[in-house]
């Protein structure tokens, strides 16, 4: 059995968002019990991160390292048209991930107790974005 | 049903390759409508990414700041028996992608409007390379 | 056909870890002959990357890479509780790979002769950790 489904989001602007309960949503309604879901970003300026929920400074820890070690104001990017926060989302997005496949048994996804899946918006203004999902299995 | 090809693609040397028409093509001789497919490098000094692929100047800028974060005359590397690139070639890879997994719906990978599937080529000399490709729906 | 699985492993502190013959055995077991297998870390500061298994210098210049990279002294880290190693630890994971997926061929992964799978720890203190395995196909 193979079930499609689409997460729309607005994001506002630079960090994660969490949308482990959107999948969740979309495997019960898929009704498959034993599989994976592939979750895929449809953009090369937002990425995926499967991180800690619990403790938000760890996130934003996280956010701030990306922010530092691809910096807007890098001299030599000559892709700027798009404006200064344009190239490093596209580095950071390279750097992050844009698919993951998550297990799913007896109805659940096999993530660990602290492991959220986060959407990483890295433009600075809000943008909409669409994640499409795949629950494929029995 | 599932359906496996490989494509086998020879480099210039570094940079990125877009190889979407080539996994399009799989799956339409696939016939499978509706699931996924999993694209995956079989070496360690090469990668995917998935890039814009509009403006060839932001993957020019992508490919120098690979370039720049994992320097070939890093000092401390101890495994150079392979030649200056060869372990960058590794940790650029390890700092992007073995395998992607795209979801297929309707026939069509829901590749967003801007978003093309490239290899990435780490090492300095062309190289032969093969990327497998399963396709998993009905 | 779907087959799940776990690989518990105890790590003994910060490096790589090959379990690619953990994955084969369970790939063996399903008794699935053509397919895919995602392997997906259970956790937020240990990760997966692909990487070659012949010269373990190749390895420990990657793992210095990453200590170097995300180094436990940053002065800027507000996720601290935890210990100076658990904030580069995320980093370092997001950084690689929480899942892979994996196509199989008349049985055996498609993995290029150099390519194993390893299980990259990233805390200092030894650690029980689970990889969750599902094998989808015919």
């Amino acid at each position: 059995m193979v079930s499609h489904s689409t997460i729309r989001i607005r994001t506002r602007g630079k960090g994660t968002l969490e949308i482990t309960g959107e999948v969740r949503r979309a495997i019960e309604q898929s009704g498959i019990r034993d599989g994976i879901v592939t979750v895929f970003v449809r953009h090369t300026s937002a990425s995926l991160v499967i991180m800690e929920n619990a403790d938000p400074s760890a996130r934003r820890d996280l956010e701030m390292f990306f922010d530092k070690l691809v910096p807007e104001n890098t001299p030599w990017f000559s892709h700027t048209l798009e404006g200064p926060d344009d190239m490093p989302s596209h580095i950071r997005m390279a750097l992050t991930r844009t698919s993951e496949t998550i297990p799913i048994h007896d109805g659940r996804m096999t993530l660990g107790t602290w492991q959220g899946i986060f959407l990483f918006e890295h433009r600075s203004s809000p943008h909409q974005r669409e994640i499409s999902l795949t629950v494929i299995g029995d």
